[in-house]
Parts: C-alpha cells; sequence; structure tokens
C-alpha cells in the first residue's frame, strides 16, 4: 500500500499522476489534512509537527511507502521523516529539481511556490547538488493557491492578471529563465494560464515541471518494496481532518469524482 | 482582563477598535490560532472544536470578558462557548447585525463573509431577530482574506477587480441594497475599495458596517464584570499558535507596531 499525504487538496494532483503509472494491483491511500491546511503559509516547526502526525496515521494503516505530495511539508520535514520511518519517503522536492535539472537548456530555472517552500530555499540546494551551475530563481505566489481552490482558472481575467504580475515579478529577477518548476500541487489547475502567459512575458517557450508528476519516477523505482494485492484495486481511499468541500473541490484537483472520503481526528 | 480570540491576524482589527474605546486600566490579551488558520473554510465541528480550545486557554490566564473576533467562530461556537463558560461572551455577528438595522434606511442588507459564515446563515438570523421585514442577502467572497494578507489593497487593480466582481455577483442577487456588514475580520483593510467600487456597483452610497467596531458598544456595557488593573495599561500581549509572519502582517491589522508576540501550543 502507498500513502500519500498533503496539507489539504493539493496533492490529490499527485494522486491524479501515480493512478496512471502505479499498477492498478498495488493500493493506494490519501490524508489531506484539511483541519490545519493551508501549510505553506506557516513556519518550519508547526510544518513538522503536522507532517510527523500524517506520517503516523498512514503508517498506523500499514502503509509500505509514503509520498509526501505537499511540497512545504517536503522542504520542511522530508529529512525528519526519513530518520524517524522505517519505509522509504519520498517527496516533491528532489524529484521536481531533478526534472528541472534534465530539461532546462539554458539552465536558468524558475521555482513558483508557497511562501514556506521558497524562503525554505530546498528547490536551491537539490538543484545546486544536481547541476552546480544552474540559476535558480524561486518567487513565493501565495495567491494561487487561493485561486485554485476557488475555481478561478484558464482564462478568467484576475486568475490571468494574478499568474502575469507574479510571473514579471519573476522575470523582475531572472530574464533568461527558459524552466519553471510549479512547486506546489495547487499550481496545475493553473498550468494553462502559466504556459501561456509566461511565454509572453518571457517572450519564448518555458519549460513547464509539475513537481507532482515527476513523483512518479522514484514511486515506480520503489515498487518493489511494496507489496501488490490479491484484489484490483477498485476504489481510491481519502482520508482528511476537515470534511469541508473536500469532495466538491477535489474532484477538480484528481480529474474524475472521489471515492470514499472519510474524517479522521490527527 | 478582557481576552480576544480569531483564528490568525484579523481580529487584531478588533483589538484596534477596542484600544480606542476600553479605559486604558483594562487589560487586553489576545490569541490568534495561526497554527490553524483560516477558520472559514473548515466545517462548523472543526471550528467549534478549535474554538473551544483558544476559550479554553485565554480562561485560564485568567480573561473576565471574552471576545470572540471571528465571525465564523462567531457563527459557529458562540451558543457553546456561552453554555460551558461563567464569564461573558461577545461575539462579533450580533453587534454587526445590530449595526447593519439601525442604520439601514431601505431595510436591504448585504453580508460579506467567509465560506462558513455565510453558509451558517448567523447574519440571517441575528438580523431577522432585530428586524423582522429586513432583507438580508449574503455572499462568500473567499479571495479577500489572502488579498488582505497579501496587502494587495485599495487601488491595486486586481484587489480592486476582486472586490467589484464579488459585488457584482452580491448586486445580482439584490441590487436594492442600502448596507453591507463587512462579516470578517480581514475586510477592514480593504474598506476604501469596498466603499468606492459598492457605490459605483450599485449606483448609490452603501453604509459599510464593521462588525469589528460595532463590538466596542457591547463590550463598553460588559466593563462592569472586568477589573482594572493598578497599572495603566502599557502592551498588548498577542500569542500565536505560529508565530510564521504574524508579527509582519499583523502591524497592518493593527495599525502600529506589535508589543509583545509569544507562541504557545493549544
Amino acid at each position: 500500500m502507498i500513502g500519500v499525504f498533503d496539507s489539504g487538496v493539493g496533492g490529490l494532483t499527485v494522486v491524479r499522476a501515480l493512478l496512471q503509472s502505479v499498477p492498478t494491483s498495488v493500493e493506494l491511500v490519501y490524508l489531506g489534512d484539511t483541519a490545519r491546511v493551508p501549510y505553506g503559509s506557516k513556519s518550519p516547526a508547526t510544518v513538522a509537527r503536522y507532517s510527523k502526525m500524517a506520517a503516523r496515521f498512514l503508517t498506523d494503516r500499514g502503509v509500505e511507502l509514503l509520498v509526501v505530495a505537499c511540497n512545504t511539508a517536503s522542504a520542511f520535514a522530508l529529512d525528519e521523516l526519513r530518520a524517524s520511518l522505517s519505509i522509504p519517503v519520498i517527496g516533491v522536492i528532489e524529484p521536481g529539481a531533478r526534472g528541472a535539472a534534465a530539461v532546462s537548456a539554458a539552465g536558468h530555472i524558475g521555482v513558483i511556490g508557497t511562501l514556506g517552500t521558497v524562503r525554505s530555499g530546498a528547490y536551491e540546494r537539490a538543484i545546486a547538488a544536481i547541476a552546480p551551475v544552474a540559476v535558480v530563481t524561486s518567487h513565493a505566489c501565495p495567491l494561487l493557491v487561493p485561486l485554485a481552490e476557488e475555481g478561478w482558472l484558464d482564462g478568467d481575467p484576475i486568475a490571468d492578471a494574478v499568474v502575469r504580475r507574479y510571473l514579471e515579478e519573476l522575470r523582475a529577477k531572472d530574464p533568461l529563465l527558459d524552466t519553471l518548476v510549479l512547486g506546489c500541487t495547487h499550481y496545475p489547475l493553473l498550468k494553462p494560464n502559466i504556459a501561456r502567459i509566461s511565454e509572453e512575458v518571457f517572450g519564448r517557450a518555458v519549460t513547464l515541471v509539475d513537481s507532482g508528476e515527476a513523483v512518479a519516477a522514484p514511486v515506480a523505482a520503489a515498487l518493489p518494496a511494496v507489496a501488490t494485492d490479491k484484489l484490483e484495486r477498485r476504489l481510491l481511499r481519502c482520508f482528511v481532518t476537515d470534511e469541508a468541500r473536500f469532495a466538491e473541490v477535489g474532484s477538480r484537483f484528481l480529474g474524475r469524482p472521489l471515492d470514499h472520503v472519510e474524517k479522521v481526528d490527527l
């Protein structure tokens, strides 16, 4: 069984990618910490504390591989989770960094994410370890999460204006960007606007790297650690710490209706 | 001692109003549940649970009067807090409702707030109890909180566009509005845009009622329950469940720098 956790609903974009790449004989279980979402504006200590509680819930249920879908949790809690758990733990930052380093021709990589992820410097460190000469520029985009949750997406004038403002601020920091990491699980919903507007702002096509999709490769590599079930996977079990709007908003992130949502206290 | 609690930083707009109306011999203490902010998108059960924990923290410190500055907490937890505590508990919804009923000439009252506050119907019930013939129309405005926290305020084209969209949606529900309740502690920061744009959208001046300011009157009435201190109040003590950005963002809400911020676990 693979466990995936996120601060809220956004990690369902990672589940969506895994549902396409993981054999159906492997069970997936999801935990969204919706009672305490968002993590992106909170301190490292608080994010690490919540992440450990989420991980414990999933390991108590018997998961054999843990995917930390939340970028902020990956930035602040991954080392601690790896040190304290005996199962493989995969975050989204290293796969995203690897993906960006692989596709960037000019070596000018941008990262957009939450305040926490950007302040952590985690992408800078991860990319430097793989591609030491790459130039990495991060920019926090706090309005993108509420926009995605409100469903104001591609073509919405306000959503487009917010995306344009953030990308122009990023361009002021590095006009030579050729690659942009979507460093938050909410951002794939805004991928069409980001693709279109980044081309206008930078005057060339910018390659977008979705950290959530990039996680499929390391998960595939770790699959031998995961037992297959006798039955084909029929449903995706989702646990949440607060039910409000999860099913309603979640289907937009997962790309299909949610099967099973159950509220738990951590 | 008066205790004020809110889901996060927004309740400092209520403290700002109280600092002007409460004698300086009465001590004020503030708790922002910043580790679990926001409440506005969460379920009634979760909001009630967090509110009780916040109230317990303040009563354990000896407060003699509790002000629930958060509209969502007032909507979902006030009755329960009143039933379980032996001190006076004042929420923001009844004072806001009273203020709106007093100033509305046409009796067409709008309420803007979080998803939770709007779904609760608390303002509708409170206004109906005071002014049974008033027409009350509520509208949830989820983007206004992140805009205020980002500091995109009056005159910012994106902030103005978001305010205009929500007010146009409200106008479609009731074009006869003459009064609008700011039913969230974050909204006073956007009061200039809301005042200007509501006049354009409705074609007449719309009277804005700030629920946080309206709380000053019932607090004044309850002051005999509160002991005065020997010393003049010198500082405002703030407790938060997560420190990230509180001091930075908080001074914008309080209108002056914060004296004393201490992190606590609930």
